[in-house]
């Protein structure tokens, strides 16, 4: 089987992109997670179960601690917005946006990829719903695809590295249809930007609001317990 | 004095790179060092003592270890080729080489960058002497601008960043002349790849032989203590 690299932080998006590269896509996935100072183990949990559900031959957590930057509300003491409505989401960068923080995810799955022989390279960005992360652009995934053919001694040698974005362009209903479809276990991932104690989805920062709506639309029972 | 990012190794080239951007070019540095897993603590109390020397407003040093994917003599139980002659480096990427290693340490800077205000980010890679690093070469460095440019928040605001690499055309004893001339104490540098247990630079790996004949090259009295 051909190696691939997957990004995984544990959320819906990264999982159903992990499905997509080895069920559907057939590649023998070797997970990342980075370890940025999220604010509660939850999310690598998270990871770690959803690896374990979804086969991936390999599961490697990377510690990187982005408070030493800050500049996010996912970063630093910055309060998480709560109780946003979709509309207002997609009105600009929201204080959850972490400076550069997908160029360096996929700076870390390009590192690993080299060193697993890897041309393929998976990420779960989506553009439909957050139109504010500048990282979750297609233009930012061409750019960086541009960027590794010349960064790597693969690229040097020949090699064509892809950068797959398999949810770029789909609503988060669509893309919990392509994970139910791809026997996705939703219950084991974390979307909640500010957990309760226990890991409890808060239920009103943006990513449960999106989480929670993109559960109605799709017409898949939501097997979040959400604290409100 | 507007504000740029700088990242320093502690060896002669960034200590160089790091004196064009703050005595020559003017701007106030923000110093970045990444603590890689590099072999020896004696890296990084160089960069200290550089960014003390020319005078850095900050010097951050971040903590990722590269051990955890491996793949280059730098971060794993390959050895260091020792005693290699100059055309024999050129002729190929050597082992010391760091998968993606400066895409990686771009990205850090850019993240730093974003969250200082900062739009200008130094960078000591210079192609002359090493031919084999394929994220040493003017390509490379204008892709990592293109990406910056469509990956972050400053970037889609209107913001340009410029990916500054001002070695890179520059031979070894060119480096060293213009460090001289902007008084960089070389003396507190480090460059080898395989040190002694108290530090001692070996003399004999890639990056001291590189040294070694610059300063003779330059005309410039090495400070250097060679263990051979």
């Amino acid at each position: 089987m051909t190696p691939a690299v997957v990004l995984l932080s544990g959320g819906l998006d990264s999982a159903t992109a992990l499905a997509a590269a080895g069920r559907r896509d057939g590649f023998a996935c070797h997970a990342l997670t980075v370890a940025y100072g999220q604010r509660h183990a939850v999310e690598l949990e998270a990871a770690s179960r959803v690896a374990r559900q979804l086969g991936a031959v390999e599961h490697k957590v990377m510690q990187l601690d982005l408070r030493a930057f800050g500049g996010s509300a996912l970063t630093s003491d910055v309060p998480v917005p709560k109780g946003r409505a979709e509309a207002e989401m997609a009105s600009g960068i929201p204080v959850t946006y972490v400076p550069a923080r997908n160029t360096i995810f996929l700076s870390l799955a390009l590192a690993f990829a080299e060193v697993r022989g890897a041309l393929d390279i998976y990420v779960g960005v989506n553009c439909q719903d957050y139109s504010g992360y500048p990282d979750c652009r297609p233009e930012f995934i061409a750019a960086f695809g541009s960027l590794a053919n010349v960064a790597t001694k693969a690229g040097v040698e020949g090699g064509r590295y892809t950068i797959h974005a398999p949810l770029i362009h789909l609503s988060k209903a669509d893309i919990i249809k392509l994970g139910v479809s791809l026997g996705v276990d939703y219950s084991l991932t974390h979307s909640c930007y500010a957990p309760g104690p226990e890991g409890q989805a808060c239920g009103a920062c943006d990513s449960c609001v999106l989480r929670r709506a993109g559960f109605a639309a799709a017409g898949v029972a939501d097997p979040t317990r959400y604290a409100s």
